[in-house]
């Protein structure tokens, strides 16, 4: 269902691939429009410099000019949709009503090296909710809640959402003395790629004493699916106002999440998120079984992504790796689709004389929602039902002055039918998306 | 609804806007689906080699590369789907199932100077019909029915979908002894432009004769909306092999379209069409009494865009102009959108303590495919309907032990209900666009 990439790094899909996307575009709509979502669209290029503001990434941008350009300003394909979406907040807010929750599903382009499940050009899904000067936190347990229910809408292996705030390990960090704070959570950011000696080295190299670089590990170490993670940090003996504002916070996520989708997530510690601009609650997501992909849905809070120098946006939003999701679905065989177009049933044509009839039964159908094509060329009937068959189209009609019939081409059986009543079983209406039956891989 | 583009050429909708963009974008894709058309999506860049070898539009082309660039190839934005849809063809033709119905829904830009309706980053959502060595002549009528069902579908102004067949001109134009039938091409594509004088001098420049190029103008006079035009272009007394295969073609298609559709479409023979690889039939679509907006829907038959040396690809295809058709919608305020936002019920917080009784009465609403969200803050009940008028959320819920109620904020009728079983009306369960009742604007 995948093919390979003929330019490395930009994904394209077979039709059945398609469709996989599809199901988790439409899934993922369906959620946030059903939770008050609104979409919005920003423009695919930005101003380079408003692109370079945000954190170390001059690297990974693709710059745009007109091939014999004159009047255009320096512009870059945008490498998120939080950066676009913020300028687009404040540029729009006297006509914006706040707090503002929105989903943005579109398109982006990051330069870096491409390798299994990282791409240069990709779709995000993303929500944020953003409001003006103070965000309720409620909301931070939201942004989990919503993309659990994607996923459990999904025919997809289980996933955790991981679960940290970066007030908590500031705090800790403020709380054991250590002055380099960054430099930490960089360090522990590397984890789970170097390991825990490595970890160890880059904290004592960052000027911690190894009882400090310790504590730091043992709180990275904490995991815990509800709030009981909270007696375990207080056990380290570290205190910080920070620390205890940032423990109080995730606390209330936990919990929260775990009232609607117990066991969708996880408070894990260890998660710190590179992007500097989190500023609380941050949210990684792994597939089980499939950890070594990567996350497919990250995100955190932001206390002030956008401002106008005036009024700051507080916001907090998370992110679904729409692409990196279908190639795991699809490289690892996870799922079936059960046909590659969207018709139904496919009318014969008789001969081309009577092609008008077999339109006319393909209007009737469609008018009642009921996808269907109009085979291309009046070949005999055998040859028109190996065209069905291998589009996997389940009925095919033949259209008859003395009673149409309509053949299940699966089971082989036909039977008469009209078509201003006939109607496929629902599960034969559309493709269906399923969890592959004969799959080795999934969880282990 | 429309925001003033910040960057010349990139527009941005608010949210109103942006819910009459996915509505022309969810009927375009129901009623394609409906006709067997099966999504396909291309990487948003091309070698630029590949993208310049198609007509004079290099000026057009966005160049894309990496800041810091070592490895890539030279790469640019595609202009249109078609191209690349076509190396998509070629690249995987050995698992595509031929004649093969695809629709594609994607961005395109273009660096061309933007004014009213001429954007340089835009929407087209086209559906192609593409088959081996041969493709039979009803999918021409085809691609008319269709796009006439997708305007049927949409609150907007009646449309003409005009016809003509490249075959029948260049037919003409040999049958009248021309010798630069591309110059006449050319010419004829300027009428609306410069107008039937300019014309005339640049066909006479070409070479041709006075009463040469009055035929080629008396040929761009007819229009006909059914296959009367066969007549008028016999009385020209013009005879060609290749102009009777072109009437024949046209005619046929004029008679199928108005079957199903009487009086979507119109034969225009002033229709010439830029892009140089049509070979028969060409499509443009006027709004009624927006005709100065330009084409909103144009495209063609080509006998062999796609090739690989040994295989010939011929196709027909459409291209619906969304951004342009968004814009003529929005900024002639020939529309209304009922909500900014999917929800159709606020649920009221009593206060922070019972907040998870509105997100209660909220699951329980959405499981039933109702659209909510529960108040940001626990406000007054008077803000929080306040919020919920704000937005256009017809319905506010208020949770209560003794028994909830649902109040319609426009009626200011309030009932008790049950989450498990209250349904809103129909017509407010989704934001709804429809045709401005107001409007001073339209046909005239």
């Amino acid at each position: 269902m995948a093919v390979k990439a003929s330019l490395s790094g930009f994904p394209e899909w077979l039709p059945d691939g398609r469709l996989v996307e599809l199901q988790v575009l439409d899934t993922a709509r369906r959620v946030f429009e059903l939770h008050g979502f609104t979409s919005l669209e920003t423009r695919s290029v930005e101003p380079i410099d408003v692109l370079l503001r945000k954190g170390e990434i001059d690297k990974e941008v693709y710059a745009v000019h007109r091939l014999h350009g004159d009047d255009d300003g320096r512009l870059a394909l945008h490498f998120d949709l939080t950066v676009p979406f913020a300028r687009y907040i404040v540029e729009n807010a006297g006509q914006l009503a706040f707090p503002l929750r929105r989903y943005q599903i579109q398109k982006v382009w990051r330069g870096e090296r491409p390798q299994e499940g990282r791409f240069r050009e990709f779709t995000q899904a993303d929500i944020d909710i953003i409001d003006v000067d103070h965000l309720a936190g409620h909301h931070d347990a939201e942004m989990a809640i919503i993309m659990a229910e994607v996923f459990a809408s999904l025919p997809m292996p289980p996933t955790i959402i991981c679960l940290n705030n970066r007030k908590v390990l500031e705090g800790f960090y403020r709380g054991l003395g250590v002055d380099d704070i960054p430099a930490v959570l960089r360090a522990i950011d590397k984890l789970d790629k170097i390991g825990r000696e490595k970890v160890m080295a880059l904290l004592v190299e960052a000027g911690l004493r190894p009882d400090q670089a310790t504590a730091c590990l043992d709180l990275a170490d904490i995991r815990a699916a509800d709030d009981s993670f909270v007696e375990r940090v207080r056990a380290l003996g570290v205190s910080d106002p920070l620390l205890d504002q940032g423990l109080a916070e995730l606390a209330e996520v936990i919990r929260a999440v775990n009232r609607d989708h117990p066991g969708a997530a996880l408070v894990d510690l260890h998660v710190a998120r590179g992007l500097d601009y989190y500023t609380g609650t941050v949210y990684e997501t792994q597939v089980v079984g499939f950890e070594d992909f990567g996350s497919i849905c990250s995100g955190g809070r932001y206390d002030s992504l956008a401002s106008d120098g005036r009024t700051t946006y507080p916001g907090v939003g998370i992110s679904l790796g729409v692409t990196r999701l279908v190639a795991l679905l699809l490289g690892r065989d996870l799922v079936e689709v059960s046909r590659p177009v969207p018709s139904a049933v496919l009318v014969a044509v008789v001969d081309e004389g009577s092609r008008e009839a077999s339109d006319g039964v393909a209007h009737q159908l469609r008018a009642r929602g009921i996808p269907c094509e109009v085979a291309a060329r009046a070949d005999k009937f055998g040859k028109q039902i190996k065209y069905a068959d291998r589009r996997r189209i389940p009925f095919v009609w033949f259209p008859d002055p003395a009673g149409d019939t309509v053949k299940d081409i699966r089971s082989g059986e036909q039977v008469g039918a009209d078509a201003t009543t006939w109607t496929p079983p629902d599960t034969d209406l559309r493709p269906r998306v399923v969890a592959a039956t004969d799959s080795d891989e999934g969880a282990s």
